[in-house]
């Protein structure tokens, strides 16, 4: 019998939409389904490298770069972000609760085996090298995307 | 022969994407599909009752439960809020058109059978409780979810 | 055989996520999908053409009007709009990487014929009229929208 299938486009950057992305995989994982997450714009940050990468770039890649945060650890919330107050007291309560934090929800779905793609039309677009996002990513286009959403039922833009 | 399927992750705590979800559900409803809405994160402000429930709460909670809007009738809106005149003009144009209003259109769900659920994981992490949300929710977490959303051809993240 | 299908709920009025649903639906009618854009709230704004189209409105609909962007040229990033640097930035890199500009992409979207269509309610809370959108849109509401989407395999809501 084939595996269901489920894919999630992570377009939005913000702490909080990520989280919910990264428990929507793992939880279809966990069940068995085939998990995509395709990460495109904003979303791209999500699988920074949390260190400067020395590579070479543009003066508005470098801008890009230097403006947009650098991986899990320091995106933003959708509301009530407060100047990073926000963010701190999610992250305190979810420890609180002994929920997964957002890089380990990460790292699960890496050993669960979801399969994360970095859109390579937005990572042009914004400047980012492969040698910036965190290893074992498959780079693809909305071509790919596709494929997988077209054999899914539940596919998922957030 | 089985009835269609539809499913709706209520993320935002915005009033235009409460509402859109709300017509999108009760339009599938009267459909006859099976709907569910699940709330989670600040989509779960759309279903606090108005007023305050007396429940006992750390420092944490209280401040979350104070700063997060109480109810359908406290949501500003995602666009052009304008420190409320956004959703004061919006809900003055709905009442012109006889649009029914968000807490109308939460009535309606609950009478069409939508099947209303809360997400207990959130809920946890901004010190929700049962008795603050309005009566007749469910209370489950993603694998309710997923075992709707793997059933269903329509499934919305909003 | 049965074409595939997919729709996409235009919600949001920001460039990015603009972009994000046309390429998605460019690339689903590459495919030979099926596709329906279907365009409520704020996503009307991306269909207004960039003129001053003379209808009767009351003043509030005139508000309405001079408050929301007119069209695709128009429109603002859903995060880092730095008071419109931000789309030029955007817009500076999609030109030096030979991508399609989002006026491209509606264009290039008629031509494949995805189905565009004005919710027509939003239209009427809004004042939007038929006149002050793009030609060749369809003018639907909910039911049509969940007529397609209940066929269609990929449905996400932008």
């Amino acid at each position: 019998m084939e595996k269901e299938k489920t894919t999630i486009v992570l377009f939005s950057g913000d702490l909080d939409k990520a989280i919910a992305a990264f428990i929507i995989a793992n939880g279809a994982a966990a069940y068995d389904h085939d998990v995509t997450i395709f990460f495109t714009f904003w979303g791209l940050n999500t699988m920074r490298k949390d260190e400067v990468v020395n590579v070479k770039k543009n003066w508005l890649e470098k801008a890009f770069g230097w403006m947009m945060p650098r991986g899990p650890k320091k995106l933003g919330l959708s509301k009530m972000n407060m100047l990073g107050m926000g963010p701190a007291m999610i992250k305190h309560v979810m420890k609180r609760h002994n929920a997964l934090s957002l890089p380990q929800l990460i790292e699960l779905a890496q050993e669960q085996g979801v399969k994360l793609v970095a859109c390579t039309m937005t990572m042009d677009l914004l400047g980012l090298q492969k040698e910036e996002l965190v290893d074992g990513m498959e780079f693809a286009g909305v071509a790919a995307y596709l494929g997988d959403a077209t054999r899914a039922k539940v596919n998922l833009f957030i």
